[in-house]
C-alpha cells in the first residue's frame, strides 16, 4: 500500500498528551473561575455566513479569513468570539435577560503567515457582560478581579493588570483640539514600551503633525506614573476643563476604589495612561495584563468597555465590558519560558491495576473500588513481561501501582506501589482507595503555573 | 447604518443559555468517565491537510467534506474523529506508550443535506485504545463498562448495549463458502430492524445472489436470540467448522464473561448476532447502544474493534477498539423527546447579590465568601427597581437572592432569599454560604436526562 506522510499543519498547535493534561487544566481553572462569577457557558458555531461575520468589512483581518464556498453558501470560519457573540444577542435579543454574561472558549482562525509563536488555529478564551441600554460602572471593577483571581488560580504570581480610561484619552486630546486625531496619536503612544519616549515625540511631530508644545503636553501626561494613588492625584490637576475627561476621572475612582474589597492586591494593579487598545470601540475603561518577567511577550489578557456590541446587526444598544485571553499563544509561551508546572501529575491515570493472574475477576472487581472514589484508574490487560508493565507505568508518570496476585485474592488485599517513593506495601482495596485518594487530593492541588 | 440580518447557518447547532449549561454537563460527564478508565484527553486540529485527511479516499464520506484552499494549500475540514487520531499516532509513534487511551470531544463537520436532526457541524465524542502490534481483549470487554457508565451517570436507565463479534460473522459466512458476498450480506441485515425478515431473506436471495438454502441457514443463524448465556449455548453447535468462527466465539464469551465484574448488570446487555456495524475494518467486537423507548433514533454509542487504525500513514501494525458518540445529535433527540431534566440548576448563577445602598463595599466583600466555597455568585450592580432585580434572578431561575441593605451591613449580616421556596431569612455571609452549599449539593446530583 501506498502511504501518505502523516503531518499536522504549520500554525496548528497539537499537544503531546502530557501538555495536553495542562492545556486542559488551564481550560478547566478559566472555566471554573468564569463560572464563579456568574457568567454562563456559550457555544457558536466554527463557520458563519460570510456576509454575517463580515458585516463590519474592511481592516487587516479580513485579509486572514478562511473563507469559501460550500454549494451556494459563502461561509467563513470565525475569526474571534466577539462577531459571533454580537450576532448571537442580536439573534436572541428578546430571550436573554440582560446583563448578559457569558464566557466562550473556543477556536478561531486566521492565516496569519507562519512563524514561531504565531498559531492560524487558536484558543480564545473570552468573557463579556452585555447591558441593554446601559451597564454599570460597576462591572468594570469587576473585570480586574477576574483577571487576578484567573491568573493566580493558574499559579502565576508576577503580573500586573494595567488599566487605564479612554474618556480620560479621548477628553485629553480634546482638550488639546486633538480630538480628530487622537487615533493616530494613541497609536504612537502605544509603542512607548517599545521605542522609548524620546522617538514616541518625535514621531509626535512629524507623523502626526502636531505642535512641539502639545507634542511636550502630551509627553508629560503619559509620563505621569507612581503609585494609582499618586497618578489618580495628579489627574486631579487636569479636571474641570473636559465633560468626558471628568466622567473619565470619575470612572477611574471608581473601578480603583473598590479593589480592595474586591481582594486584588495593589501591586498587581496599576493604573496606567499609556494604554490605549488599539481598537476603536473601546469607550471606557481598557485592560492589559503583562507578566513582570516578560514583558516582551506584551499583554496576555486584555479588553475593555465598549458601547455598542451588535451595531451592525441590530439598532439596540448593547453596552459592554469584556477580556480576551489568546490562549494558544499564551501555552506557547508558558512552555517556551519553562513555566509550565512538569511535576503535577499529566499520567492518563493515577492508579495502573496490574494482574498478576490468568482470571481477571478480582482485579476488575477492584477496580470499581477506586473508581468510585474518583480516581482514575487503568487496568493493564496486555500479556507482556512483569518489567514491560512496570515500565509503561514508569514512563507515562502514574503515581500507583497495583498488584494483584493468587496470594492477594486469597487475602482479599491488594499490593499498593508509590511509584515516587518505590514504597510498596499489602492493604485492603478500600484502605488502599483512601490512601490514594488522600495523596493524589494534596498532588492535584498542584497549580499548572510555576514561576 | 445599513444592518445585516444577523442568523446562523442551518445545520448548526446553536444553543440558548440553559439548553448550552445541560450541553456543558453532559460533556462534563464524558470527560469525567473517561478519565476514570485513563484515557488521556487529546486535541487535534479542526483543519488538516487534504492529502492527509482523505489518504483513505473514496467512499460517501468524500463528498461532505469541507474542502477549500488558502493560499497554496489544500485544506479540509475533519468529518471525524478517527483519521485525525491515526495521523497523530503515526505521527507521535516513537512518544507515545502504548496501549495509548485517548478520548477527544470536539467539532467535525459534513456537508450533508441539511434536514431535521441532521448537522454538518457537530461533536463526537470519541475514545480509543490502541495497541502497538497487539491488544488483549479485555479492552474489548472493558468497553461494555464504560459505556454502561457513561450512560448511568448521565441519569438514562432504558437503554441496551448490543455486542456481537466480527469474527464469528466472517467465519459463519466462509462456513457458508460466502465469503466474499459477505460484506454485502451483512448489509442487507442490517436492514432487519427496518424492513423484518421477510424481506431481509428475500432480498438476500434476489440481490446478494445465494441459494435459498444458504439463505434460510442465515436466517436461521440470525434469529438465534434470547438470554446472553442462551444465544452463547446455540453458537456452540456452529463450532468446530471454521477457525475464525471458533475465535469469535471465545472473544464474545470473554466478553461476556465479565460483565458481573465490571458492574454491568444483564438486562443492559444483549449479545445480538444481527448487528455487523457498516465499516469494513472492524475486525472482532462490536458494539450498538439502543435506547429502548426510542429504537427509531438508531445507536447512540457505537464502535468495535479493528486491527490496523493507521495503514494509510504507517507500516506499524496499530490495533485498537473504540467507540463514538454522536453528541450534537444525541442532544437533539434528547431535547425531542422531552428526556433533559429541566428542574436542575441551568442559570449562570447560584446566588444573587443585589445590593440596597449606594456604597458597595459591603456586599462586595460578600461575593468571596460565596466564591471561596465555589457557589457561583453574581453580583447585580445595574441602577433597577427593585422589582426589576427580582424578575432578572427569576427569569434566569438562580436559586438565591441575597439583600444587602444598611441593616444588614450594620449587623454585619445579610438577607437570603431562598426563590424557590420564597423563604427569606437574615444570617451572617458564613451560615448562608454553608446553608447555600449544602442546598447545591443536593441539586448539583440531579441527572441531565430524566426517564
Amino acid at each position: 500500500m501506498e502511504r501518505i506522510k502523516p503531518r499536522t499543519l504549520s500554525g496548528f498547535m497539537e499537544l503531546q498528551p502530557e501538555r495536553q493534561v495542562q492545556m486542559e487544566k488551564i481550560k478547566d481553572v478559566l472555566r471554573e473561575v468564569y463560572s464563579l462569577y456568574g457568567f454562563t457557558p456559550l457555544d457558536t458555531p466554527v463557520i458563519e455566513a460570510s456576509e454575517v461575520l463580515l458585516a463590519k468589512g474592511g481592516g487587516e483581518t479580513e485579509k486572514q479569513i478562511y473563507r469559501f464556498t460550500k454549494g451556494d453558501n459563502d461561509l467563513s470560519l470565525r475569526f474571534d468570539l466577539t462577531v459571533p457573540l454580537a450576532k448571537y444577542v442580536a439573534l436572541n435579543y428578546g430571550k436573554l435577560s440582560f446583563p448578559f454574561k457569558r464566557y466562550q472558549i473556543g477556536k478561531v482562525y486566521r492565516g496569519e503567515r507562519a512563524q514561531r509563536g504565531r498559531f492560524r488555529e487558536f484558543y480564545q478564551a473570552d468573557i463579556d457582560v452585555i447591558g441593554d441600554g446601559q451597564l454599570d460602572i460597576i462591572n468594570e471593577a469587576e473585570i480586574t478581579s477576574i483577571i487576578y483571581n484567573t491568573f493566580t488560580r493558574l499559579g502565576l504570581k508576577r503580573f500586573v493588570i494595567r488599566v487605564n480610561n479612554r474618556k480620560i484619552l479621548n477628553g485629553f486630546y480634546a482638550m488639546l483640539g486633538l480630538t480628530e486625531k487622537s487615533s493616530n496619536i494613541m497609536r504612537t503612544v502605544d509603542k512607548l514600551d517599545k521605542i522609548g519616549a524620546e522617538k514616541v515625540k518625535a514621531l509626535l511631530v512629524e507623523e502626526n503633525g502636531i505642535t512641539d508644545e502639545q507634542a511636550d503636553e502630551i509627553m508629560k501626561f503619559i509620563s505621569i506614573s507612581g503609585k494609582n494613588s499618586e497618578v489618580l492625584s495628579a489627574l486631579e490637576g487636569y479636571k474641570g476643563k473636559n465633560e468626558i475627561f471628568d466622567k473619565g476621572i470619575e470612572e477611574l475612582i471608581l473601578v480603583t476604589k473598590y479593589l480592595a474589597d474586591f481582594g486584588v492586591p495593589e501591586e498587581n494593579f496599576n493604573v496606567d495612561l499609556t494604554i490605549a487598545r488599539g481598537l476603536d470601540y473601546y469607550t471606557g475603561t481598557v485592560y492589559e495584563t503583562m507578566m513582570l518577567d516578560h514583558p516582551e511577550i506584551g499583554s496576555i489578557c486584555s479588553g475593555g468597555r465598549y458601547d455598542n456590541l451588535a451595531e451592525y446587526y441590530t439598532d439596540k444598544k448593547l453596552p459592554g465590558v469584556g477580556i480576551s485571553i489568546g490562549l494558544t499563544r499564551l501555552f506557547f509561551v508558558l512552555e517556551d519560558k519553562d513555566m509550565l508546572n512538569d511535576s503535577m501529575v499529566t499520567a492518563p491515570a493515577d492508579v495502573l491495576v496490574i494482574p498478576m493472574t490468568e482470571d481477571l475477576s478480582y482485579a476488575i472487581k477492584t477496580l470499581a473500588v477506586f473508581r468510585d472514589k474518583g480516581i482514575r484508574t487503568q487496568l493493564y490487560g496486555e500479556k507482556k513481561k512483569f518489567k514491560a508493565k512496570i515500565s509503561y507505568a514508569d514512563k507515562l508518570g502514574i503515581p500507583y501501582v497495583i498488584f494483584i496476585g493468587e496470594d492477594e485474592i486469597k487475602e482479599n488485599m491488594i499490593t499498593v506501589k508509590d511509584m515516587e517513593s518505590g514504597e510498596q506495601k499489602k492493604m485492603t482495596p478500600a484502605e488502599a482507595g483512601e490512601m490514594v485518594k488522600e495523596a493524589l487530593e494534596k498532588k492535584t492541588a498542584d497549580k499548572v503555573i510555576k514561576e
